[in-house]
């Protein structure tokens, strides 16, 4: 019952009730914020960030959620200057921050790491992204943000980009099917979702999962076009690339032909993916999104620490 | 009326009431330092401190500030281990630290870069420095120090050291020229304040405002030496570097000529410029300086959150 | 009377009646952390966290301490970013947090800067380790751990490992004399615990110290098996290395050997010197270990700050 002491690791794994309840609660979250007045629940707790891996995002949006409520934070941004760089094992530093702290948010480079974190700490553990493999709160804050602005009733959503390297669109693909949302996934050959995702998500939840390669194919079908980069270090051949990059940014041009009501949306930082010219549109959701973030950490906050 | 929600990114474009308001807040901020008991009215207020360039000085004084009054402090050190690395643009990365913050604290190396920070952010502003354009709040602290230790009447102050390149006297001149204290330039003939500042602070103050070449030409006319450092770099030649070198560097022997009274101040950190022989004399203030930076910012970071 | 504004710099000058306050405060704080119901008699306090050298523990653990008791706290993990890469002097820095918080905890590598930097400021100093000198925050962690799961009547300790360049030794041993605790030194020939220590001790507290050469020697024999690293970086001769590393291993194989009760102890972090499969017997205790340090540098930071 509830969240209290449980970790989150990822959105395959997780119960829809666990979801339905981060959801109501981030809601409450979100008013307690536009009221300006949020309740210090999480006085004298303390927050670990432990990245080991480049964030600023994911990092201080879980510091803003602590703050917000009260609490404090620790951790590190980096690993230099840390005993990870005396060859301490992830195993012994966790038990070390576990020891220091009531919650502990880690990011890894390693898939499974954040696995491995949450079954040698005491307190619960969530995932800031571990390698490839998933993104949890990236995904629940995107949900959060497509039943803020669109609902989730008879809601198709077009991932797009990298949808192999990817962590985020693998965390999210999963809540989406979790709801009965409409999934378009948009991305080049060489970068598609893998099979074993697919496949699961299908399995688990009896979905369709069409497959396109360029946004152009869904722009007019779609109520959400979730666009993430495709870093050009992923292609050996630089002219195929090139090739590419029309097919996977949205500009004016392209939504042109976009679903009335269309959202933009992407998990920031973007680069060329999307063209400033579209920030001052009414499609662009991308901010409102990033903001999204804080009430979201602070539900999982509070109700992983059993203060509701 | 009042700082509220309003940015501080130049002293150029102050208005005296708006500075008249920021020294009389930082007196009501010492009392309460020196009491030990500050009530703690920035309580639930997160202050961003983004910082995509070195400083110990501002960073942590801003971080003091804001924990002394209640509030929490975010923010990077340096964009190492940031989606700046990742090429997001400035823009952006400030609509993020908005969501998060309810003010932000900015040092970029680009001139202008507060500006846009500014400009894009709903959240009050303050700028940490920018480039070789402007550093406010190290200017405003300048003022209080001379205002608590040498009033602001018919007192007159020699800048000296670098004041092409050095963005604390940029900010100070303006201010002391607002009100009325009596400033002479003491630089290389290479290293002067830039004409068209000279030329904007006569223009908005109607004041006078000498030129020199050595310290010693003033040291016995001024009531406060505002001592800068003269980086090695800046010359190309490590020979005309040397014969400056006596020039700007403060030292016993130097102060034997001092008007009485007078007082050494340095925004730090220092290197060369001042000897250590100088601190334990009674003409050293640029610890205290320093301490002052406490109070001012508290100031800062009250008024425009709208709290005091 | 009591350790009120007091310097915590090294083991070797403390007297009895401060480690006895210490120890007692350190178990009152156990007692709130367990209750989970910590109180803030910190709020308002600014503890600076100067780290010139890499250190997770230590850091973080004072972090997790301040804020515990409801402080706050500023400072650096490492040089990069500070003004000491613009050759700022140790003296200057700390004047400069001495203004801008109530305690520091210092770092660095030099072997008598912590000293430096308690003679410079006015705020209490706690040296978190100066180059091979000593770590007095550690030894004391250590103290309070053998109280806790030893006691520390008719003790005996082995202290293993680098002995000639490790710190946290070097105040563990002056703290064992103190409580009358047994002594046995376990190194290889080239890395002993310097003669101008052991001597030091000896006079000061007229206890016998044996020095042996590997774990074998004294595993029957002693309640406490204290391991510390061996860096590879010490031998000329890789070797050389290699033959020894047997000799300071602890795994279940020497164990079996071990003294009823025996425990296990290590100032982490750990690489090669207790093999994994320890961790979960009861000799392990180098967790637990870890985690009395919260509670030891709760009481140092109320000591020192006179908040009982």
């Amino acid at each position: 019952m509830g969240l209290k002491s449980r970790d989150i690791i990822s959105t395959a794994e997780m119960p829809k009730e666990d979801v339905d309840l981060i959801l109501e609660q981030s809601d409450v979250m979100l008013c307690y914020l536009k009221s300006g007045n949020v309740p210090p629940i999480l006085r004298g707790k303390i927050l670990a960030n432990i990245f080991f891996e480049p964030s600023t995002r994911t990092r201080l949006s879980f510091s803003s959620a602590m703050q917000r409520l009260g609490g404090s934070v620790l951790g590190f941004a980096s690993v230099e200057g840390t005993s990870v760089k005396k060859g301490e094992s992830l195993e012994d530093t966790i038990r070390m921050v576990d020891a220091y702290s009531d919650i502990i948010v880690i990011r890894h480079p390693d898939a499974g790491s954040s696995r491995i974190a949450a079954d040698v700490a005491k307190n619960p553990v969530i995932s800031g992204g571990d390698g490839t493999n998933q993104h949890p709160t990236q995904g629940l804050m995107d949900l959060f943000t497509i039943q803020k602005e669109k609902g989730l009733d008879d809601v198709t959503v077009a991932i797009c980009g990298d949808l192999k390297h990817g962590r985020t669109t693998k965390s999210l693909i999963y809540l989406l099917a979790m709801y009965g949302l409409g999934i378009k996934l948009v991305s080049p050959a060489q970068l598609r979702m893998p099979g074993d995702v697919i496949k699961d998500v299908k399995k688990k939840y009896g979905c369709e999962i069409k497959e396109y390669s360029s946004m152009q194919q869904v722009v007019s079908d779609v109520d959400v076009l979730y666009v993430t980069r495709i870093q050009r270090e992923r292609f050996l051949n630089i002219g195929e690339y090139g090739k590419l990059e029309g097919s996977y940014r949205v500009d004016k041009k392209l939504l042109e032909k976009a679903k009335k009501g269309l959202i933009v949306m992407h998990p920031l930082p973007r680069v060329n993916e999307i063209a400033t010219e579209v920030d001052s549109t009414p499609f662009a959701k991308y901010f409102d999104h990033a903001a999204y973030g804080v009430p979201v950490r602070m539900a999982l906050l509070s109700l992983m620490l059993g203060k509701v």
